[in-house]
């Protein structure tokens, strides 16, 4: 792309650096600021600095935060002796919505995947095994994504809590509220029969 | 959306600004910024607050430029006589990857459009009246895209310009190279035939 302008050029090789944007529709962006006012940009820049300078991450469960200990960990109404364990910040926030958890958690920050090169050391695991001694931690919840890499993680995690004393569940596999059966893959439908609950239980 | 922390809500409120991405992309764009080096958020802060307060648009084409007077409009080996009115920068961009085109331009920021509440005093058309006089201009090529804003802004422009001496003349209409006959269609096609040009000529 030949620009008429170094500054555009610049803005716009800065903006394709972020995951999914490629140059065309950086350059759309940056055309876009261009004709909103000034303030938008200054605000979304302030915000960003703001963002990448100022954030923590909780010390116990390693969800981002604006303190050294979450609004989550340090909320005493929580339920301190279940422990979810998610891959990512997403995931919390995923839970967060539904309304259905009152236990704390801990973010892994990924699962293991060997072919991204990414091993349990990279992964706040070791921070869990340590967290779990002297603590009142009673069930651990392993809610990671039902793929090989969080099914390879989830067994690794198991196999490193066997020497506690705890109740490790993993979230449920099934048909997903509203879907259609006959759309839904073999593999869950068959999980669905196998693990199939009370009719009526909520 | 429930965010963990007042930071990361605001830096994705104020990505989610920007057209094409809204909450989910915005989280995960932040997030993406979280997880790299804090320099490359501090390089794209800068690079568009840099872009947003210092661009400017060239007085005669109304191209983005680092100064008042573009580097096509300031080039004295481009051929000044002949004007190829665009809508938009990117038209400009476009144009001048095909390395075909040797004149200048004039960017109209737009093309008329009564549903959107574009009328031609919100373009650059009274601007480019204004730079036929007293100029070398002898030639107006209309490259707008062939839609109905397109052609009506064609229209109102060639209008406009009649009591000039100059030759008008409009971007060929026709089957893209490498373009499927038996996909093109039938108006495309129609005007193809119309509009034939003698066999081997460039």
């Amino acid at each position: 792309m030949n620009f008429p302008s170094k500054l555009i050029e610049n803005a716009v090789e800065e903006l394709a650096k972020l995951p999914g944007i490629g140059r065309k529709t950086a350059l759309r962006l940056a055309l876009h600021l261009l004709k909103t006012e000034t303030e938008q940009t200054v605000g979304m820049a302030d915000a960003l600095l703001k963002m990448r300078t100022l954030i923590t991450y909780c010390k116990t469960c390693h969800n981002i935060s604006d303190s050294e200990t979450c609004s989550i960990c340090g909320n005493p109404g929580r339920d301190h002796s279940l422990v979810c364990v998610v891959s990512d910040i997403r995931d919390v926030m995923a839970i967060e919505n539904t309304s259905q958890f009152k236990g704390v958690y801990h973010v892994l920050g990924g699962v293991i995947s060997p072919i991204e090169g990414i091993g349990p050391s990279d992964l706040t695991i070791n921070s869990l095994l340590e967290r779990i001694p002297n603590s009142e931690i009673k069930e651990v919840i392993l809610a990671l994504s039902p793929t090989i890499e969080g099914d390879t993680t989830s067994f690794y995690i198991t196999r490193k809590l066997k020497d506690f004393n705890l109740k490790i569940t993993s979230i449920a596999r099934g048909v997903p509220v509203g879907g259609e059966l006959e759309y839904i893959d073999e593999i869950t439908l068959g999980r669905s029969i196998v693990e199939r609950s009370n009719y009526g239980r909520s």
